[in-house]
């Protein structure tokens, strides 16, 4: 220990613990391995595989126009965005805010940072459902925070397992951080699941961080809830949106937070010294994406819903490779592999990469070994070319 | 104390010490307040008062045509950006730079703290030059660092003072963080000082972080030195750089790091779950700005500097109240207040917004109190205005 410590600051003693401690990010590696080799099926992607919808693209060009987008906006963000937002929370998530109540981040991400810092004070404990985000783990240690990892209940779908939650409670509990739906199971949480969870929340004065970056994508008829909506957790929940996949917007970074009032300021007190603002020209297009048309979503959920049954039924082929749950939303699943090579699944990862040719994500990624996630966010045909590689590779008849 | 605790936590036992702590800003305070009054005279602005230049704008918005901005960068940002800053530090800032010693930000403000994030730790200590800006201040403790305050030379046009600067070092301390040309100040530190504040930096083995943002704004003749350029300094220094005020792009949230290609994935661990990557039509834009024309730079530069002689020439006329120091650099000037109201520099500000209709940035913002920052960033009619109404406030004889 003494000797790894002193050899770590002496390959660098300038750079932090907390990056040292942080290893390299298993989805980085494989895009870095996935670069360098040809023809690649790519089954790893989390970002939309279209372009922003035209109505969007035309609004961020016309401010650009006008130039409206070269000063920097507002620290919470365009008041009209914010106006455009609560009307949004209303409609589609039944919450109600005001737009005090709204803070415009860089992305997703951002605003889960700044919440995160916002909240959590060093030592404090975050409970984190497994699978789960890996970004959401380093936010919370880039906080001061200890993330308390929490299995969910794979066997039914991913569901919150409420008794392994309520024990690992402790003094230091500060907030429940979970995706929802889920990156990278693909669980949706039901309004039952939710309002269990609200009580734990309630009982043992704690509050909860949700990413909802998913929330337009649940499918078979499941329905994606807001637990800010729930009764009395308007005060208890910070609720974080993106812009990046309802509308094909990765590139643009530009997303929200739904918080109490008062908590705004102290969230934004974080925002400014990581962000400002967030990018103004991606503003104008976020509120278009909101007061335009909204067909795209459901093309975006139809499309996905076909390559999620397509890749399902491909899987069922594999079975004595993979077991899987099938997903409810997101555009993710993430299935066990029985295969023996899969305890280690960054090896088993680059080993599919390299001699297969496909290229999937690591579970250890998402703090989950022995499985894959597979993204439906692609074509048909690279479904199609992916399998029929794993078929061929695993030498499972066609 | 413990009743302020008490009180402090029960008002919102949520919100982390570190949010707490921190005071709400002064120079929001004062742009809220400023919204409340009616025609103000605005000297408070640092943000470009012109457009994006139009190459600019076009380069942004023929990628948002192609098809170029939906989906995320590289997290370390578009490999032809990267390219183009390395030919800039080599042409600019005499630095040799590799495409991998680059990490483009969203904004110098993400460059920074994913910086101090990735080489500070937890009660390690960072010598910052005051005054100095605020937000620096602010990211050393979300890195949970010591802020260690070191004043300058005030009467040498707030020199770097290199004896305060070697006697505040202790065994905790990490690195220096300043930014040159000087926000709040306009000091441009020259290649003497860089050199002799090296020697110290080497001597001691810290690094520097360093915020260049307003490198190419420097007047009379005074230029701008990169001490990542100097002799040992490369591995010693990380340099943060933005698009924000050289080419009038505040909004866009784009900027740039170097540091040893080592240092670049360490600080990638933090770029990543705060920002994931910078805006990408953004990048685009900043491709152009890199590659195109230039005379932007100059037109801003011959602006600012002719503002910049006519605030000198006013400031004159109110030498009972105002003393100051010709700012070298930035778009930016830090007076002292000879008026006994000075010594609170945030009532002095509030007063002369309420009474005068002029809205300046109180010095305690910038960690010395007892000044106003005055931007010459501003209209010859927003100078005129501004101090037409302060003679007449102050009954100066005009």
């Amino acid at each position: 220990m003494f000797i790894t410590k002193l050899c770590a600051m002496k390959i660098n003693p300038h750079i932090s613990e907390r990056a040292k401690n942080i290893p390299k990010s298993p989805i980085h590696e494989m895009t870095e391995l996935s670069n360098e080799i040809d023809d690649v099926a790519f089954l790893s992607w989390a970002k939309p595989m279209s372009d922003t919808p035209a109505h969007i693209k035309n609004a961020a060009i016309e401010a650009i126009n006008k130039g409206k987008t070269a000063a920097y906006s507002q620290t919470s963000g365009l008041a009209e965005l914010k106006e455009a937002v609560t009307h949004k929370l209303k409609r589609f998530n039944n919450i109600d805010a005001t737009p005090d109540e709204i803070l415009i981040s860089s992305g997703a991400i951002e605003g889960l940072a700044a919440a995160l810092m916002a909240t959590v004070n060093p030592d404090e404990e975050v409970i984190i459902p497994v699978p789960g985000y890996s970004s959401h783990i380093r936010q919370v240690e880039i906080a001061g925070g200890k993330p308390v990892m929490v299995p969910t209940k794979e066997a039914e779908g991913f569901k919150l397992d409420m008794e392994k939650i309520e024990s690992a409670i402790t003094s230091e509990t500060k907030a429940i951080l979970l995706s929802n739906p889920n990156n990278p199971t693909g669980a949706v949480y039901s309004k039952e699941q939710l309002e269990e969870l609200s009580g734990i929340v309630k009982r043992n004065d704690l509050i909860v961080i949700v990413d909802e970056a998913y929330e337009y994508f649940t499918f078979d008829g499941y329905k994606h809830f807001s637990i800010a909506s729930l009764d009395g957790m308007h005060d208890r929940v910070i609720s974080v949106f993106t812009f990046t996949k309802t509308y094909a917007m990765t590139g643009w970074r530009v997303g929200y937070i739904h918080a109490r009032a008062d908590w705004i300021p102290q969230i934004i007190k974080m925002h400014i010294p990581i962000a400002i603002c967030a990018p103004v020209v991606s503003q104008y297009a976020a509120i278009a994406a909101l007061e335009g048309p909204q067909d795209c979503i459901a093309d975006f959920r139809n499309h996905y819903n076909r390559i999620r049954e397509q890749m399902c039924a491909r899987l069922d082929k594999l079975d004595e490779i993979f077991d899987y749950q099938r997903p409810r939303g997101a555009y993710l699943m993430f299935p066990r592999i029985k295969h023996p090579d899969g305890k280690d699944s960054l090896s088993f990862a680059k080993k599919l990469l390299k001699e297969a040719g496909v290229s999937t994500t690591p579970g250890i990624a998402f703090h989950s070994e022995g499985h894959i996630r597979l993204s439906f966010c692609v074509t048909e045909e690279m479904v199609t070319k992916a399998f029929d590689r794993m078929e061929d590779y695993f030498g499972i008849k066609q």
